[in-house]
């Protein structure tokens, strides 16, 4: 399967990189971590014979690059560690197992930044020296990435909402939306949802061949709070997103009257010592203003392969592909601001609502830019993100009746957890 | 073990990254090839039950990022499919086993690119679709790797003459030299030597503890043709690299005469109104011509983690650290412009020398500027190899009796290829 887009996160460590943007995302991680060490602590407590290997494999699937990679992937460490030295202290086990641990991501992604806080981070050490060995695997997660019957334990946090493509013949048909919104007709519904049953049943199945019998997986998603996709507008920071665009090519629209290229020809009529002569001098420019503008085709022929699922549609695809069990679905919601933690200025409600309109905006940007930048250019990215009034963007609303797009936390989005294991 | 030296290649694929500058390295391992053969015939021969693995891990040590990762790889998996294929019609084994294929290198390799080849390769097909997985393994050779008892086959080209680190204490005692060269005093080749001893031998012991019993590795790296380092220059590139440095120190020291920081004080005594004053404009700015330059300490304090054994020292590492067999033992010459294959100015010594030399100058820089730009800043880089002249670089000589460099083919290191395979 050809995973056709860019879908890479905005590398480095810069400001506006996903390293430094991706606090949402660990709030996200910070909410699941309950429910991962229970799955843990049920595939490894004393009384599970199963899973006294000697080396264990484990993956984050979708893991990006920045501190939420390492701070999961420490985390599950840990408990692992835990849970083995209680069995070790309780039963003749005296050692602590291997661990292989793999970071996935598509090739695209910035390893090379990952690598680097690696080598810094003391993934190495645990309360005793630990063997563990950390590997890059650069490939989509809708093909095959590891040999059969070898694989432990998988997570994977905020990826498994990207599609393996954007579902074929969109071409204008989803207007200016840029995924699925309130306005898509319903045939891009439809088409959005046969392409999530197909990818998600393909990652279950590869995912089935791959892991060991009794292995488990945590993974969490975006979701969708209803099932009818008219219903709510669980992607409203995309929609205004695409609804900027949409300015942007109204703008382009009234521009490009006189943005026609033309040639000026400045004609000055002199003396050259006694005769008469015409001296045309020609200059080939732009009449107007430059100003970096979006086409109404590009914005129309534009859409991103993302696809928050409902809580049934997620059930459904388990059921019917078979190869795990459900253990676990739930479904919480997590404000776009949640890692907003700057206290000083709480009386100041403009003011907060103002920054953590920005916190949304940047971490859109970490997460849109390549996207944006492959399709439209990379030269529209900072007008894009600079043009638009932040407080919009703010899960605090507040920006009157005028505004269609009020934020609120009851239309934000709600994520799907998922804990699952496989059939044995 | 900390590895503290910069050691990776030029990253990227532009003119002068190593990716497009590895001929020479690439003719290394087409050298090797028949050895490869034999060594996998040995391992996966229809006799030698012990192979039977349904998955096979392999790796390529200190594998950089360019087209010679990618044919080597690809190489070895054929030679394994062709072996394999033939035992399946001659037995009741039905099936191809997997492959698990790990590029090892520090992680400052451009694994990036690396991956990005990898996407546009054909890895993933052999002569029927196969179940290869790629894992980048950004660590040092000097310290684990893999779990124990885990890998089958382990390969690496022109990487073991690499050591952890420059001997402790080599601050000023190597002069100008760069590495071990004829001129260094005694006790830098005996530090040198005894990095080498515990490198080499950590090597071996840490992957005789990660590969199963059986498994092989095929090892080539540069070598030294005599045992006493004071006989011979097998490094001269890197002689004639420093002394290029010497000289730019020369000149820095001639320079720096004139290179003192001046307060320049331009008066101009004028008339303002009817007083009479005077105006001092001060700039403060250099007197004399800005150029690149090296100091002499900079150049002392020098050193690269590089040493090309002799045959007995790495047959007295590999019996003396005990994991593994010798199986084979082969030093052979490459000239430094092997991958010279451009024919049509044959004719022309003076043209072809040039070039010649201008390849081994590039080599040398894809593999050297990192070191470089970290030690001496990276402003220095292209002065150095632009102002080299080519000709002498060039193992086709001919520079006459006045050049101490006089390069032939007959004093262009020797380098080893080691086939041997673990105790069991």
């Amino acid at each position: 399967m050809v995973v056709k887009n860019v879908m890479n996160m905005n590398p480095g460590d810069g400001a506006t990189s996903y390293a430094n943007n991706s606090g949402l995302q660990k709030a996200v991680i910070s909410e699941t971590l309950p429910l991962v060490d229970e799955t843990l602590k049920a595939m490894f407590s004393a009384a599970n014979g199963r899973f006294h290997a000697k080396c264990l494999k484990l993956v984050d699937l979708g893991c990006s690059s920045g501190p939420n990679t390492l701070f999961i992937i420490s985390y599950i460490l840990n408990a692992i560690e835990d849970l083995c030295s209680n069995r070790i202290n309780s039963a003749n086990d005296h050692h602590l197992p291997e661990f292989e641990v793999f970071l996935n991501d598509l090739p695209d992604n910035d390893f090379d930044n990952l690598f680097k806080l690696l080598l810094n981070s003391n993934l190495f050490n645990g309360k005793k020296t630990r063997h563990c060995f950390l590997y890059g695997l650069p490939g989509s997660f809708y093909c095959r990435l590891f040999p059969s019957n070898t694989l432990h334990f998988a997570y994977s946090s905020y990826s498994l909402h990207w599609l393996s493509q954007v579902p074929e013949g969109m071409e204008s048909r989803n207007q200016e939306n840029i995924c699925i919104a309130r306005t898509s007709p319903p045939e891009v519904f439809e088409a959005y949802a046969k392409q999530y049953q197909r990818d998600f049943s393909t990652f279950l199945s590869l995912r089935g061949e791959e892991m060991i019998a009794g292995g488990r997986m945590v993974l969490t998603f975006r979701g969708r709070s209803v099932e009818d996709p008219s219903c709510t507008d669980d992607s409203a920071h995309l929609t205004l997103l695409s609804q900027t665009l949409l300015d942007m090519v109204a703008e382009a629209l009234g521009f490009e009257v006189c943005n026609e290229w033309v040639t000026l020809v400045v004609i000055h009529q002199g003396e050259y010592g006694n005769e008469w002569v015409t001296l045309v001098v020609i200059h080939q420019g732009e009449y107007g203003v430059i100003v970096e503008h979006v086409k109404k085709e590009d914005l129309y022929s534009f859409n991103i392969p993302l696809y928050p699922p409902c809580e049934q549609e997620v059930k459904t695809v388990i059921e019917n592909e078979g190869s795990f069990h459900l253990d676990k679905l739930h479904g919480f919601r997590v404000r776009w601001d949640a890692h907003d933690n700057v206290v000083d200025d709480e009386d100041n409600p403009i003011l907060k609502k103002h920054r953590s309109g920005k916190l949304v905006a940047d971490c859109v940007r970490a997460f849109m830019e390549p996207m944006l930048a492959a399709h439209f250019g990379s030269s529209i990215v900072d007008e894009l993100f600079g043009r638009e009034p932040y407080d919009r963007m703010s899960p605090l609303g507040g920006c009157g009746n005028t505004c269609p797009h009020k934020w609120t936390p009851s239309t934000i989005g709600g994520r799907k957890l998922i804990d699952f294991s496989r059939n044995s």
